[in-house]
């Protein structure tokens, strides 16, 4: 695939080293300041990378929505987090003319959890649930994005659940409806989460352990890959 | 609930423990050898225990099939293990005549980790898959019974599955067929099953840990609670 | 060995079960309310149980206290919690006439984890350091006592080291002073310990699971079996 | 400090890009075929690098062996494995007159986790203890050279150890002496050993988890940069 990255930070770093190593070519990238110099040709708009088969997203709201407003036809791979509404509404409009896939988290390990919670929280209904990620000491938000995310899916499931985010001197007993939230810091761990069911006697616990932030990178190389062959539509890894 | 209980071993010794601490009565219990002395009335049929609301059957072939021949009409909660396809048989057609439940691993964790498997091994197609369980010094088979059985919900799911249970001295490669499959014993751990899926820098695992054994009289207890109340059919954790 | 009990509350019943299971003998117990009826003779003074070879105490300072100012000359095994300064005291001005053992926890395992800690501790002083413990639904205090002793076996070897019970909606990254500390409850957990290392892209973790009760009450008979053979003096763990 | 690098592997690479990150240079590489482009110059005896500190080695006895041979005199960090008695003999005799540190895994955090086991094997004598490792599903031996140090290790103060690699189709109880070895293969793991300590109703379990290869460079790295301030002698972790 000829690849267009939108934004060329951290993330779409890794895209252009993974997307290289896979045999992909990199052909262009939009970035802020054009004046700096980078390793793959800059161009200003989506239409002017001609010999595009699809572009990558790693960027931010600022940078991605002016682009959106232009003209252009091309599949499109959004990972931009923040004012999520608006470019879910934006591309939903683009996706009558191209296929377009967005995702606020590109692991398809993340996105499988989500799924496999889904089937798990019906089943585990007698069972107390408690979150726990653990992230490098460098991370100042807590708890995680898709921690957030996981408590989302439960709370969808079991919808009188209260987040509980510290017991440390409180003296009561569990109620049925909390969901303990730990958050974990230390070391560079890139990324674990930990959804507990606890149960008379027996429990089940499903944890993802992420082990390099490449698992973003390569979750937008693979759905880009798939998107390519895929008629017009919205497409979220629900659909893809 | 008035209980027959058909056996009178380990399990059934719990059942009768736990059911009489949730309010529960034994009214009878069923043994090969009824001159030993015991702390409830025996009967030597199903139909002589005639306030019973239901049966909880944690024996064996032996005792279980020539009582399965004889007349009677009572809700069956079955945990024999050993001659299942001519117990099951046998269940089905009774089953007409009464509601019948029939698990041979009667954990309700056990049963939902199957489920959740279920919905898990489709998901994650490019993950390799290793089971591991763990169990007390004093098992003599391995691996368990509840591994073969997640083995066989996988192998249904990937039929090209094989299992691999020694890779020391080997010098090949994992190939994706296969299933590594890893029994620790030690101490006195009740049961712990494990199921690794693991990906591109990324892993998700699956654990299920039982603290006691009263998991299993506490899920039987449970399957017969519903039964009473349910029509005439052949049940399992699926359709209860 | 015949053993006194000085209380009989619920971890007493379970010392009384196991040692009778390993072939010891309850010569008798002491009580509060010694007007209810019990399976064990019940006696007003430790001297009263003249066969006895051991006291195994379960009790509380109010209980304790007076017994241990009468005349007696009797092994004492305590595991009474509260008043720790003024039993331990006590205990060891009598431990000049017999052997005494004390631990405000009777478990084994988690006093080598305290040790095994102190071992660790120092090697790994790059490491970030978080715990965290999951008990049962109706544990009404947070973190476990069990958790603040490994709290307090870390800060004497680290000693500017700070507890930090939440991290929701901070948003400062970690210092390395910081130790994490995370109150898991579900279910009927009987309790689990972990003690998490970070360091740059490694970690150790170093995990202690109970699984029963029982492990307080094994870990009394255990100390009792080898104290009934010591010279007089005070011990705990570290010197039995 | 200025490296030289014996041997320019993925693990050297590895090592001058975390050395230059941290403000090292290299120097100057050895490598068997100089014919071929590098990033650094190539030298062809270590007392060609005239301007080195120290030499980091992850190279292979057929290219080590004859440079040790020669005439020099620079602080050694060495990583070579196989002919380790023929290499510790040689580097013995070298540090007579030079720091020289060698480890078959550079990884501190492997290190010490068996200095760890080395305190708590012998608090934990009666408990059994199992071994499991996992790695990537590209590895071909099995079990890790990592878990056979952790075995060692065990087995220095355990001598009646024996290893199990299979329990399948076995139907014998496990033995005291037993120690069960379990190679887990999948996905892209880096690295994981967890060490199993099961007692009565308790364990204890202790896991090391490497997410990069990074952990070899850097511990090298590391030692190096502690050896250049040492008198000649001869180091290993235990005494760095």
């Amino acid at each position: 695939m000829n690849i267009l990255l939108i934004g060329y930070g951290a993330m779409n770093q890794r895209v252009a080293r993974l997307a290289e190593e896979n045999g992909h070519k990199i052909v262009g990238i939009i970035v802020r300041d054009s004046s700096k110099s980078y390793p793959y040709p800059t161009v200003e708009h989506i239409a002017d990378a001609k010999d595009a088969d699809v572009a990558i997203d790693f960027s931010n709201p600022e940078l991605l929505l002016p682009l959106l407003e232009e003209e252009f036809n091309l599949p499109l791979v959004i990972a931009t987090t923040g004012e999520k509404e608006q470019i879910i509404d934006k591309l939903k409009s683009l996706s009558e003319d191209m296929p377009v896939f967005f995702s606020a988290n590109m692991s398809y390990g993340v996105h499988a959890l989500t799924k496999i919670l889904e089937a798990a929280v019906p089943l585990l209904q007698d069972f107390d649930i408690e979150l726990t990620e653990a992230h490098h000491n460098k991370k100042v938000d807590a708890p995680s994005g898709t921690l957030v995310k996981l408590y989302d899916v439960i709370k969808e499931l079991r919808q009188q659940s209260t987040p509980v985010y510290d017991r440390h001197e409180k003296s009561d007993k569990r109620t049925e409806d909390e969901i303990g939230i730990h958050a974990v810091r230390g070391g560079t761990i890139v990324g674990q989460h930990d959804v507990l069911f606890a149960g008379t006697d027996e429990t089940i616990e499903i944890t993802h352990r992420a082990q390099s932030k490449d698992i973003f990178a390569n979750g937008a190389i693979g759905a880009a890959e798939k998107l390519v062959n895929k008629p017009n539509a919205y497409y979220t890894f629900d659909n893809l």
